[in-house]
């Protein structure tokens, strides 16, 4: 059933025993998967995915910063940009099955089902899984497709120092990961990449099929609140320049904010840290950080500047002095319409509903907006949990995408 | 003109050189002075005073959990319950020189002052020296204070087992301090504590005495607030269950309390940490402490129960779990009104202004109010810094302090 209305439809089982055998490599005697970028187990993923791109009769390149493309080459089309699909392998820590795999994987299913069935596409297609999505080990996070696109200089990338105090590039050697293509040696025609949601929309709705025409904006500082240690006891409140206050009037500050902002912000504090950090000492210092996103450019610098004449205030009311450090910022993407257009009308010709929706995570596709008319479909998470061994998509909406997709493909390189 | 105002007065130099020297033992290389309760510098320190006292003729005692006590016994007054000063030597790391050892000082300045002069107390003077008054190495503070009042086992303080790993009663025998009286062994007539203020009250008002009427009630909670880790950008704000904002939450509502107090309530969140403590992860865990004081203990009462009322709120609207654990609760203490207005007294016969004050630190003679009457005098802490080397009391008004301590003193115990 879940084939047999699609004009064309992939090998359901071969991507569902892909995606577990894919998702055993990396997983500890705890049963927790963890796969970070350039790791032993990020190797293991690799070989594996290389061994099936060959077997699918695909030509592997490794460019320098890692990234892995496997490319199907037609008999006349080799002159032609590529269709390129992908996502990334590596993981976070204690990760789930889907997130970055199911795009890879699908990809690979869709070349190969393409191939069985004797398509001849006018250009190449390509399916690529670029390094260190995560950014858990090495930052930033999106880097093999920010390097891809140009946006970060190879050796800067490679230079990166892990949170473990290794180097990317001597990490990348050492696992043989180390390619010798220039990354962006093949210029994509057009990129989709096809990912589970990571949040609760889809599945909230009951409908399958995301087309995701934009991606949010994400800005982080790490601000550092300096006030005066003293004693808990004999200062009077009205004598205190309480670092720890400050931050949490700005945590408080931003979820108010984000409550009206009609859900287009949202804000969050993950980090904090105060000094002394003493039961009865008054904090000298609080460093947190903040994760602000919003689909809008233009919002976002309205929040971030709602943010910075917010903490000018609070310098003065709280008698502490605030700096604040941009540690990433990567401004909101528009997705290419036609290719959006194209997902929500093969979704309605095979009788599935669609939504229109706005990416909130990151993903890789945001890098290679730069370099190419892109876009991403989105498959339904349970709950929205991801980044959680909890993380999980139903075979069937994983079928569903990867046939969405498929037909996408055929449409974007038939003759 | 600082001692020729006073009916009896101290030997200046001498209080002076003590705490000089005493204020010597215990400092680094760094020049940072650190004299944790039975380390190494404790002992140093302890070995000195016991060698003054001695020199004063004082026979001095050592209980169980290490208080060291010096007795002036009168030929004529062995059987009457003395009349006891005192404080406490140990101190903070990188700390003043001041606090405490002012106190025991002085009280050493005033019986041996007495003696010298022929005076013939009623009932014998002795002054103490508690063990762990500061519980930087083990808690609770004012341990020593606390057994000898019998609020707390000697053979569980002895158990008390030190931030660094060891165990008190062990290091208590190693430096020589473990001595054999029970503690309590002698059931004071009255207490009297001199102190520094360490808070800018006496500093601000240019008043050179402080008639300590009572003592701030002291709580400590450690607050555990359980969220659901989720990711920062695809979760929408109103599905978030962020343990972090609700532990700011709980740090402004505990100000706002606190500025609605009229000075009477002062709040500290003085530690936090948020777990996993990830850039863009919501926090599933913020554990954080609150140190709550009030000088009233129906009104320290009332904000333990509003704050619990307001945790109770704060877990239903934001989705989140929280238990709190009591760390430290000392009820506030009342001291003896005849004593604060001999203070008062003494002061003004000598031309000083003194004014009625609250204690908002905690010391030895809220413990030792429990056993006797009690009462403490403060002088002035240049801007209120304590805990810190930059604490400092000028050398006149550490003069005029032992002085009006010495006076109360003779007329307590003259004929």
């Amino acid at each position: 059933m879940t084939n047999s209305q699609f004009n064309l439809s992939i090998n359901s089982n071969r991507l569902l025993d892909r995606l577990q055998e894919l998702g055993q490599m990396g997983v500890d005697n705890d049963k927790k998967r963890t796969r970070l970028a350039a790791s032993d187990t990020d190797k293991a993923g690799r070989d594996l995915l290389v061994i099936w791109m060959k077997e699918a009769g695909l030509e592997v390149e490794i460019d320098r910063i890692g990234n892995i493309l496997g490319v199907w080459y037609g008999a006349e089309n080799r002159k032609k940009a590529p269709l390129l699909l992908g996502s990334h392998i590596d993981t976070v820590i204690n990760a789930g099955m889907y997130d970055g795999c199911y795009g890879v994987l699908a990809g690979l299913e869709v070349i190969t089902t393409l191939k069985e069935k004797g398509f001849m596409p006018t250009r190449p297609i390509a399916v690529a899984a670029f390094t260190n999505e995560e950014g858990v080990r090495y930052q930033p996070d999106m880097m093999g497709s920010l390097v891809y696109a140009g946006g970060l200089s190879v050796d800067d990338a490679l230079s990166a120092i892990g949170t473990d105090g290794t180097r990317l590039g001597k990490e990348l050697e050492r696992i043989g990961y180390a390619g010798t293509k220039e990354p962006g040696f093949l210029k994509p025609h057009v990129y989709i990449e096809l990912h589970i949601e990571q949040g609760p929309i889809l599945d909230k709705l009951g409908v399958p099929i995301g087309a995701v025409e934009n991606l949010q904006g994400i800005t982080w500082q790490r601000i550092t609140i300096e006030g005066v240690a003293n004693h808990a006891g004999t200062t009077p409140t009205e004598m205190r320049r309480d670092a720890g206050l400050a931050a949490a009037r700005v945590i408080t500050y931003l979820r108010d904010r984000a409550n009206n902002s009609n859900g287009s912000t949202v804000a969050t504090v993950g980090t904090i840290d105060f000094k002394p950090n003493a039961v009865n000492v008054i904090p000298s210092m609080a460093t947190f950080t903040v994760d602000l996103r919003n689909p809008n450019e233009q919002r976002l610098q309205e929040e971030e500047q709602a943010l910075a004449g917010y903490l000018k205030e609070l310098a003065a009311s709280e008698g502490v002095s605030i700096t604040s450090e941009q540690l990433v910022r990567f401004n909101p993407v528009t997705f290419d319409q036609t290719i959006v257009k194209l997902i929500e009308q093969v979704a309605s010709d095979h009788g599935l509903q669609s939504t229109r929706m706005t990416s909130v995570a990151g993903h890789d596709a945001q890098m290679i907006a730069r370099i190419c008319p892109t876009a991403m479909i989105f498959v339904p998470s349970i709950d929205g949990i991801s980044h959680n061994p909890k993380e999980y998509t139903k075979d069937l909406d994983l079928i569903l995408g990867a046939n969405v997709l498929l037909n996408v493909v055929s449409q974007l390189t038939g003759k």
